[in-house]
């Protein structure tokens, strides 16, 4: 979207939400209008908000917080520091995602011939409701198999001839390893997937090679944020009803494309709910580039870690989450780890140890790669260990000389 | 609604259904025209179907039967002889239920101030969805709940201000007997509940006597079939959808008002697997009066058994499942019981047992006299025991002379 078309959906929704007491005492204190977000500059003095500004609104506002729309139809949680937080639609709303993800699945491939399955979880949660309205809007037959149950989810894939696969990739993975065929599409959510090395390989090689592998990211607070399309060159940002920015997590600076830094979201259109410059914790890289599906707004490696850990070694930001992401490739490690951080006055040491087993020195040094490479820095040491003692992820013992 | 108009509708739905292969080669072979069914003689020569003839279309037409509309996006299933049976639906058909039900729930004193609870299952079967959907339609703000989790529950009735709880009748017990509070409508499905003795009764006790209780029944083939209304008169059939017949279940032939026999449904609208003259397999009693809410046709009491476990004792049809729904109402007694039908010559004699307590000669005599009422005839003696062997539900000797 052009920058102009934006500021205008963004000043319309700005002149929408400052209706509600939130937002219009909000834009009194920050000395803003929504008439004078005409330009960037602008919008970026309205300062970030987060996931305990939500929750204080719910505790200040009790039940469902002053952001709620009156025509609000739909209330779905999501897990938060005190409990369940609650999530939030109105009809426009849902219609907006259905139609949303309607076109992502179509843009995958999808046709109303197909008979889907959605094993996410329908209760409480988002997952299972807003991935069928999408599918039941773009007309497929759509079957709400919901969660668990590997026999009957297999008997139903079997018998019913379904052919696009909603699912967590672990759970897809355990579909296929047990035998599903048949599977054209699979829409993979609520676990990382592009993002680890070789997991969309592994699954492909289970099918044979032919099948769409789709993944997908989204907060309960900002679904459907971004989705793969067929030629699965990265997430696509769904920014007509979304506006993304990377920030560096630390400083809150706004990054250039292609930077590594902290997702924040803004609604484009939402009724009920809506939020500004929402800080979302996960880290990602965000690139423009047309794809041939026509969407250009893509993070292209997917989401790769978490802001709320970053700690930092030898004054590089690192951030736990994205070992995590490196171990996976690795299926004879456990995915326990510790790090090791110690220091000797001004010279830092930072030692791994995993858990598992590694196949001789060849693998530790592709380890070592892609440690490296994932961190941006190289851990002094790295020790496979058959068992991990419990205890932290982070071991920083510089300030206890 | 009037005859003349009811059968504008027979006539239209038969023609629109009678597109489809299926009903196309059934209309040849009944030898009738949908024109033809200008009246209910003609309607009466459409033969009964039966839950067995929609397992073999889908065993004929396999996965979904030839009853699919080309539209269906969405796919439910039900229990079967042989294993999950499809339910389908179409858009239109979704629309039409969730306004059907909408209309229940604004019948029962529900508004879109309501917070709403849905504690159904949305997997697989239709209850949670349909549901949910009904409330949304309303503007109620809906929870999708889903069953089980007792606690998770009950923290979510009382920190969102729940004041619309929809539930089988006994998680609604329970959660009522642990404390639940704030409940003003309470829409019970699932389970058989105004047809128990002494239920409702119950659970109004607990809520301190202000709640309306909403009985509804409905098969996944043909939701929402019946709902109460918050005078809570009995279940009003949903006539704008369903045309309803009652029938003598051994000989079909149509029983008039105030007779009890089978439940035999027709869709006036449905797009995707429409049905003619339904074999439910369920008892009831139809009435036709005016409710101040302004619906006619009702089932008072609710549906009172089951015709598929019919045996003839004294010349008298008894279906035990109504001995279920009597045994309900003494909590002494685990509801375990069986029926001793033997005969010397041409005396029949009829002997009951039932696991559990009494109370005295009193409840026994109460006993026995609910159990005539329900069944028309009354045992020759009814022994209560402590625990009863397992063994078949009826023992019947007549024929072991």
């Amino acid at each position: 979207m052009r920058e102009a078309s934006l500021m205008k959906r963004i000043q319309a929704q700005a002149e929408a939400i400052s209706r509600v007491t939130f937002y219009r005492e909000k834009f009194k204190t920050w000395g803003l209008n929504p008439k004078d977000l005409n330009g960037m500059e602008n919008f970026r003095r309205i300062p970030f908000m987060t996931l305990s500004d939500v929750q204080k609104d719910f505790e200040d506002h009790p039940p469902f917080g002053s952001l709620l729309h009156p025509d609000n139809i739909r209330v779905h949680f999501s897990p938060g520091p005190k409990g369940l937080i609650p999530v939030v639609f109105t009809q426009k709303d849902i219609r907006e995602m259905n139609r949303a993800n309607a076109t992502c699945f179509r843009l995958a491939g999808v046709t109303s011939n197909d008979v889907v399955a959605v094993t996410f979880n329908y209760h409480l949660f988002i997952a299972g409701l807003s991935i069928h309205g999408g599918f039941e809007t773009l007309g497929c037959k759509t079957i709400p198999v919901g969660p668990g149950e590997t026999d009957r989810t297999l008997e139903i894939l079997d018998r019913y001839g379904v052919t696009v696969l909603a699912s967590n990739p672990s759970f897809a993975m355990k579909l296929f390893e047990k035998g599903a065929r048949g599977i054209r599409v699979l829409f993979a959510g609520g676990e990382p997937f592009s993002s680890v090395e070789g997991y969309k390989e592994r699954l492909r090689a289970l099918c044979g090679g032919k099948i769409t592998l789709i993944d997908a990211y989204g907060l309960a607070q900002a679904a459907p944020l971004a989705r793969e399309c067929l030629h699965e060159t990265g997430l696509h940002i769904i920014d007509d009803l979304f506006f993304v920015e990377i920030v560096d997590p630390e400083t809150g600076e706004v990054l250039p494309d292609g930077a590594k830094g902290e997702v924040v979201v803004t609604h484009l259109k939402k009724e009920s709910g809506p939020l500004l410059r929402f800080r979302t914790g996960d880290l990602s890289i965000m690139e423009r580039f047309t794809c041939p599906c026509g969407r250009r707004t893509t993070l292209p490696k997917g989401v790769v870690g978490s802001a709320r850990e970053m700690v930092k070694i030898k004054g590089v930001k690192v951030y736990p989450s994205q070992v995590s992401l490196v171990l996976k490739a690795f299926p004879g490690l456990t995915g326990r780890y510790r790090m090791l951080i110690s220091s000797t006055g001004t010279t830092e040491r930072f030692d791994m140890l995993m858990e598992g087993e590694i196949q001789g020195e060849q693998d530790l040094a592709r380890l070592q790669t892609s440690m490296k490479k994932a961190l941006l820095i190289a851990p002094n040491q790295i020790e496979v260990v058959k068992q991990l003692e419990n205890g932290p992820t982070i071991v920083d013992q510089r300030h206890n000389l």
